[in-house]
């Protein structure tokens, strides 16, 4: 991983992706808190290219965004100008969305001959494939994720949420804006108007995949203890993830948690 | 109005049509607590092909059904042979959910040669057509409105919901199971989420309208006072609702409030 910069924002993940591979460069816009590398490479927007060419000069050739990046505001005077002939791509795609930014950015490292690699290829473990990682999820769970992947694919296609909650085939509440904590909590409210519809003391699922068509190098969705928390809190029998499609930060602590509750983990494929 | 029947089920809808037109037979499942009207004629889902004999002989050519109608228990020693040999067409729509109920009973009126009308036909002022009743919705709300009627399209073809929010082309809310108030409360707790990218002190619009593809005719979404009051509170602009797609019960006290609360509300056509 000695040719591999890490562009870190903020959050859990680039902390554990140094730990995972202390040897990569770790670069950083500049304004924000420093992470705890022996050396960081900061960076702005308005001297890309010439940042491009520093990462070359020390051997880079592959690079991975993990952690959300506040949009930097951009300095005029800053700019070099091969940097300045960029600007009409990125500020289109800045005010196009977060994800057109992403991909701008992406697009941008490729063209400078680096290749963008997701979190995965650096820590495996953090993004599960398929399988239970603990319970044991029945045919009507299984249902209730099949649904859930449905309502959830219809809602990409709109460009809302990544998550939604089905318990025996009633969608309990689809995840907006507010995320995934204010949807089980919402979950964890209103239980009660579908208990007298529910026989077993924990039913239903929480459902959680990417949007369709989202470049799963970057900005992949994450579950962690607290979910567990939170879905256990809303009385619901398990976790489904899509396979591959989703960060599982501090694996073990969130197994633990989910054993602990009585709630299954389980990465699907589609 | 003297040919047509009522068949009431709970909630206000029933009162306002009988006050509207008070020739009407009303009909009521047996077993449910009994409306004001001066006759009211029991039935029995058991004997259904009896009570179609008895509506023909009172000259009854039209039927509207109204209010929400619990599914009732059968009691096998009540058939009567024709009812009972409509059973595994009932049975089987019971069990592919209330759509396929409703469409079933509907069938079954229409072989029997009713017709099946809606509330408006009754009462047209219940279901309001395009039009702004109150207020001034601008351009951003009408933005705002078609990206949620968008949402709410996307859902409907996975049969979730008949409502979300947006605020400025975020999505804050989509309805599920607990409805429409239990959402409108989980906006107004998590407005302040948003409350730095909206400039203006209200912001957004409650978008409702029936499934795509539900029969006009019967189990309409309503709009009423407390849904104003809610909206209200969510820090919403307005109410947009689908054209002749919505009960709007209490349409006087509905704009009132509308009006007292300082948010509009539009009967948009799609």
């Amino acid at each position: 991983m000695r040719s591999t910069a890490l562009i870190a924002g903020a959050g859990a993940l680039p902390r554990l992706l140094i730990e995972a591979a202390p040897e990569m460069l770790v670069c950083q816009l500049e304004g924000g808190a420093a992470l705890s590398a022996s050396e960081v490479l900061r960076f702005r927007i308005e001297r890309l290219v010439p940042f491009f060419d520093a990462l070359a000069e020390r051997g880079i050739t592959r690079v991975c965004m993990a952690g959300a990046m506040q949009r930097p505001r951009l300095e005029p005077e800053l700019f070099d100008a091969r940097t300045a002939a960029l600007v009409p791509r990125l500020v289109g795609a800045m005010q196009a969305g977060d994800d057109a930014t992403l991909r701008a950015v992406i697009g941008l490292f490729e063209e400078f001959d680096f290749e963008v690699i997701g979190a995965d290829a650096i820590c495996p473990d953090l993004v599960p494939g398929a399988g239970v990682l603990c319970g044991m999820p029945g045919p009507e769970d299984e249902r209730d994720a099949l649904r859930a992947a449905e309502i959830v694919a219809a809602l990409g296609a709109v460009d809302v949420g990544q998550g939604a909650v089905v318990a025996r085939g009633l969608c309990l509440a689809v995840e907006a804006l507010p995320g995934t904590d204010a949807m089980l909590d919402f979950v964890a409210e209103h239980r009660a108007l579908v208990g007298a519809l529910l026989a077993a003391p924990k039913a239903g699922v929480f459902f959680k995949a990417p949007k369709p068509g989202q470049d799963r190098r970057i900005d992949l969705p994450a579950l962690g203890p607290r979910t567990v928390a939170k879905a256990a809190a809303a009385g619901l029998a398990g976790i489904v993830f899509e396979a591959g499609g989703v960060l599982l930060l501090d694996r073990d602590q969130t197994v633990q948690a989910a054993e602990a509750a009585g709630i299954f983990l389980w990465g699907h494929n589609r």
